[in-house]
């Protein structure tokens, strides 16, 4: 039964710091008709992640800022309710770059369908989508880890880092993951198979960090940036390679992020960090995407999800990130589908 | 005339920030004869290198430290004044990496022959010696600059600087450059076709900069690091790249270096940065050499000296370094050649 009203979420205040409550409103609105190539969607699930805290700043970066007072626009899962399309029936899983909102009207051209029969559906907001191809890309194309070697990931414990390490122990090098709890660390070692994780938030952290890496780092993949990677490059190896990918402790840094300068460190040890963003590697997601389920339906990679039921928790979700409270992949659970069984 | 005794550098302290006398101490010594296979050297040119600094801390690097109470060495253009060796004869030019002394006893596989006809022998000491050589891999191997990019270049005025930006231009791109002074500045657009260069020590240098820079920046070869690196990198064009050749900057601090933390940047344009040191290249010497004489035999490359007269001056050449007294590469002249006339 396709509702008359929904609800959306609009960004009303561009937070300083930690977002809160206060920066998001949910609008009633109509449900729309789909028109002509259209479909009516409702969502299933979204997909909360740390990129978009930059899309809340109003400055120019390599995607345009959120406008305020507009709905907020994410990764979501959701089921075809009605068509127009001649692409899609009642009952097809799409996934698209779409509203946070209960339901959305999107042109066909706009979805990817996803067959419920390969993995769970929830996996294309996770390892089988643009979560996995960024672990895919900027670990193998900037990392180039080599058989041996030493990779050291941070914020190994979320979505992106959980799949570097595995991929890492995939190519037959040492995977040691940086997370911020005890329970993440164990998680990391026994269920994910990393040769070593330790606690940032520890006072022995700088200690720990030396023990765990015996033989140095070669490949760095950063997700957080700040004091733990500034602990990281201290260890680096000649020929060491920094994957960027994320810089989450300064996300909600207002003023400057100053820490020690580290050009001295890459002469001496001729070492390279190179920054990325997905869209770099569009004209290869196919060749990750089949060899990230290839690896999944061999076995080889393990996933987590935290999953948050209802609609109206999807802020709370999106702060969680910040605070380190998801393991593995952080989604939204809005509903479940009327038209297929899954 | 050989004479008796003769004078040697030795390091007596490490330095705490900027180097002085107090660090030197002028050594006499018997002038010793060489055994088989060794020669008996007569310095005629010193080289003094930002690097050597380094070298003057008790730190693990790249090379090792100088020991405390022993003769400081580095690059060297002597004359052979006597000889146990089939290799070399009395009135040959020789580079080496030798003693800062007025005399050297060297086994001859320590030595390369130097040529006075192809060039003067000083070019062997810069633009066709390690100096050359460095701006060459740097550039070309890091850098990458393809036509009509713009290649922004610091320190730009010295032995390194210099010769980068000639060959930035030689590939077809822009050069900038950045300089501590208008002289510099005006060397580098009037002498060498620099399209630009800014003076950083003027209060209007982060403007400057952005004038020079109106395509915004491609490739950075560093050699300063420190606040003029921090305001090139905010200017950085997507997929650019940094060569980390050198933190002349930095090397006379104590303590910590710090400054804005460049992460976000780099995962926004999704640049890269790499640190190199000479070594890195050994392989591929012969082919820098030749490419580089190439181009100073078809007037391609200009260089410049500074050279200052007199051993007893070597200490006051190396402060110079610091102070950016030096225009192009800083040499220190010791002896004029007895046995051949150049």
């Amino acid at each position: 039964m396709i509702a008359k009203t929904q609800k959306e979420i609009h960004l009303v205040n561009r937070p300083e710091g930690m977002p809160s409550n206060d920066d998001f409103k949910f609008v009633e609105t109509e449900v729309p008709a789909p028109n002509e190539d259209e479909v009516l969607l409702r969502t299933l699930y979204l997909s909360v992640d740390p990129y978009m805290r930059g899309r809340m700043r109003d400055v120019k970066s390599y995607i345009a800022p959120f406008e305020l007072n507009k709905v907020i626009t994410g990764g979501v899962l959701a089921e075809v309710v009605d068509s127009n399309s001649t692409l899609f029936k009642q009952g097809d899983i799409v996934n698209g770059n779409l509203n946070w909102a209960e339901y959305n009207v999107a042109n066909e051209k706009k979805l990817q369908k996803v067959d419920p029969t390969i993995a769970p559906i929830t996996t294309r907001l996770g390892v089988l989508g643009l979560t996995g191809l960024t672990a895919y890309f900027g670990l193998l194309d900037i990392g180039k880890p080599q058989v041996g070697e030493t990779v050291v990931v941070s914020g190994a414990a979320g979505a992106v880092g959980s799949i570097v390490g595995q991929i890492a122990k995939i190519k037959g090098a040492k995977a040691v993951g940086i997370a911020g709890s005890d329970q993440k660390v164990d998680y990391l070692i026994k269920e994910l198979g990393f040769d070593a994780a330790v606690n940032y938030k520890k006072e022995s952290f700088q200690e720990d960090l030396k023990k765990a890496l015996p033989d140095g780092v070669d490949v760095y993949f950063d997700n957080v940036g700040g004091d733990v990677s500034d602990a990281v490059i201290q260890q680096l190896n000649n020929q060491a390679r920094i994957s960027l990918c994320g810089s989450i402790s300064s996300y909600n840094t207002e003023g400057e992020d100053v820490g020690p300068r580290m050009q001295w460190k890459f002469i001496k040890t001729s070492s390279m960090m190179k920054g990325f963003t997905l869209g770099d590697y569009a004209a290869d997601f196919q060749t990750g995407a089949l060899e990230l389920g290839k690896w999944l339906q061999e076995g080889k990679l393990k996933y987590q999800e935290t999953i948050v039921e209802g609609f109206e928790n999807t802020p709370d979700a999106f702060f969680g990130l910040f605070k380190g409270t998801n393991m593995g992949k952080q989604l939204v659970k809005v509903a479940d589908p009327e038209f297929v069984k899954l």
